[in-house]
């Protein structure tokens, strides 16, 4: 079976034969900042934000956030260039705060999420003025209250539903929803006393809520259903407790391609979707067009990043397989391991030549790890440069040390420039806090 | 239904009701150092060490060597300590080996493993004089040579040897082995002729074999089935090959206890099987006996570690479930997500009630993460201190920044004391490499 590379819309192929990403030769790449190696593609990054912001101000006349969710891939150029792009921030940790401070993200732009925010995150939080923190349980509830009241200032918050809403790539799953660990049930009528508690505090100002339904979904129709759920939700809120939210945050979750099967939707479609069933909703419930969040991750990042290896052995085992181990694996792309995820790969240097052997692609951890069982690759030699695509989210922020293995450089590559936006690690570095 | 805590060796319980590690109080080291924090007992690690060490000296007259493999738990004060118990050191990558030169350990006593070690890396074992280097393929073999060539010294190596035999917790499968990333197949013939070549080079002294069967092994039966084809495979290179190799290396892979309900094999009585067979299988052969050599990891630290976690919220779901949150999961100990890993654990505060509550205990982090799916504990409150056993392996070695969580630190108790080896990161740390 001949298989034509796959591309993504970053890559391309030079005259020589040789892959290009963002207008950059990946082989210079590798050469250059060493392997393995996070490239990033900026023109991509910033396209698909834009397109999220366009989103909103063509079919909700921008009344809303695009916020980035840090945790797809938090560094701090990338929350300049979010800033750049008008965008807000996510962050869930003191970790992603200070980063975000670090860059100079405006904190008014920032939603402070978790479902265990520590005291010291959330005091931190509070003094670092950020615009929102979205209260995932009572207890969070109270604590920040006597936070913001020793701090003598008034927490905006918005409540972590859970919408009875669980979206799975193709399944939509009314129920499931309520058994997670994020969040306030609306069925068990905890989501309206959390939000009366709220209302009844002197340090918290209830804005808004927020839910997520899932992660890398292909269906518009769970996101509809929602945005449905939520608002009554919120007109439960005006009704029974008197007062009209004025903010609804559906989070994130947005699909992307990893494979070439993978069909995600168009990203303005959903906010067309979604901001026609809002508006009839609001009509029906007679409510005020609230003011929309969003949060897209993967969909902002993902597409636009790829990770260089070099291959260090080719193993045939006759009538077994063949592998072809690379100088990653499990340390910085631990997703197949963790989720079975699968990804689309090639050969960087050998464009030109047809993907028709079948190679199983392992790391070079001291396990099992797997980057592809059984992917279909041009013919492969030692020395050659392996280009997996779709790694810009949950790749380097989800990367590990073990076997003191040192996290990959990040670089951005931008109209046939390229940079370095997160140094690669050093073997100072990974044994920096050992006394 | 009643659990009564399941202690691990090193813990206790104290007048007051509380978890004792290495003789100090869980609720003052979660106090003193935070949470969450991985508890390692200074005594149960050597006492494990010198166990392996002693189970040579006694079975097979002490010619062999106990090696700790360090990506189970690798910092500087534990390759102290394996100097200080007389152990070898094996490490995997270049990270690994320059922790083990900072913290001064021998290194004619260390091994360099690994399925794709880089140029640089080979480059840097070879100039660092390390006692063994553990060849997985002929690219590799090749590639040595030439760094050796080019330092003007001869490198001591060992063959990895796939020798057709996979342990799995109660399983033998014979063949399995050979579908293996690791090393080179015995029945296909590449084994012998990768020691032909290597016998036959100028910078490269091939001194014996080295296998590894799995993780996690309960049986001693695949250990002593392995032993077997490894010294009839060095019969082969001896009466083919003409040299009688002097080393036989066969790896780790001793299980732990982790559940009550696990039966580890006595480390002492899988010295006494082997050497029984080594003995019995050198005689039928008319070999000398080799030097051997063990390389435990888990079995050392494993059971030493505790990790402490404070409670963050409870949430209660009516008819589904209870949810218990901690302030780590997903990034200071993986495995759970990684391969369906099962903990014992308790609450520290409260030794002294029944555990006859069903809870999951789910992480801090964005996804679903969790550190067991309903385990039974004692009635759990937010501030208490969890407390997960056995997480002395494969925890701290394998963390991750996901979320920009930072790494725990790791503290050594003996005696009644405590002390820091790993310092918490700081926020610092998490964003030094952010351009």
């Amino acid at each position: 079976m001949t298989v034509k590379p796959f591309l993504p819309e970053c890559a391309g192929i030079s005259e020589t034969g040789s892959l290009t990403i963002g207008g950059v030769c990946a082989l210079r790449l590798a050469e250059e900042f060493g392997t393995p190696l996070y490239v990033m593609d900026e023109n991509e990054i910033r396209k698909n934000a834009q397109r999220f912001v366009k989103s909103i101000n063509e079919h909700y006349g921008g009344r809303g956030l695009v916020s980035f969710a840090s945790k797809a891939f938090m560094c701090k150029e990338m929350c300049r260039l979010a800033k750049s792009e008008g965008m807000g921030l996510d962050v869930v940790s003191a970790g992603e705060l200070y980063t975000a401070i670090e860059s100079g993200f405006p904190m008014r732009l920032v939603t402070f999420h978790g479902n265990n925010k520590t005291p010291e995150e959330l005091t931190y939080a509070v003094s670092s003025r950020v615009g929102s923190i979205v209260v995932d349980n009572t207890f969070e509830l109270h604590m920040l209250e006597q936070i913001a009241k020793s701090a003598g200032v008034t927490a905006r918050i918005k409540l972590r539903i859970k919408p009875g809403v669980e979206a799975h790539t193709h399944e939509l799953i009314m129920t499931g929803g309520i058994d997670s660990k994020f969040g306030f049930a609306i069925e068990t009528g905890e989501a309206l006393a959390a939000a009366a508690e709220a209302l009844g505090m002197d340090h918290i100002e209830l804005t808004g809520v927020h839910c997520h339904i899932g992660s890398q979904i292909f269906d518009i129709e769970p996101f509809e259903v929602t945005a449905r759920i939520m608002l009554k939700f919120m007109n439960e809120v005006k009704t029974i407790l008197g007062c009209e939210l004025s903010e609804l945050n559906l989070g994130g979750g947005f699909g992307i391609r990893y494979l070439p099967e993978d069909s995600p939707v168009p990203l303005e479609k959903y906010m067309e979707s979604v901001a026609r069933v809002i508006k009839e909703t609001c009509g029906e419930l007679n409510l005020n067009l609230p003011s929309i969040g969003i949060e897209p991750g993967r969909a902002v990042t993902g597409a636009a990043g790829i990770t260089l290896y070099r291959v260090g052995a080719v193993k045939d085992i006759p009538g077994v397989r063949t592998y072809v181990t690379v100088d990653g694996g499990l340390t910085d792309n631990p997703r197949p391991a963790l989720y079975g995820a699968k990804y689309a790969m090639t050969a960087a240097n050998k464009m030109n030549q047809a993907q028709n052997k079948i190679y199983t692609v392992s790391g070079r951890c001291c396990e099992t790890d797997q980057l592809g069982a059984q992917v279909t690759l041009q013919e492969i030699n030692v020395g050659d440069i392996l280009a997996v695509f779709s790694t810009g989210a949950y790749n380097y922020s989800m990367a590990s040390n073990y076997n003191r293995l040192p996290k990959p450089a990040v670089v951005f590559v931008k109209d046939g420039e390229a940079r370095v936006v997160v140094n690669r690690e050093t073997l100072e570095d990974m044994a920096r806090n050992d006394v």
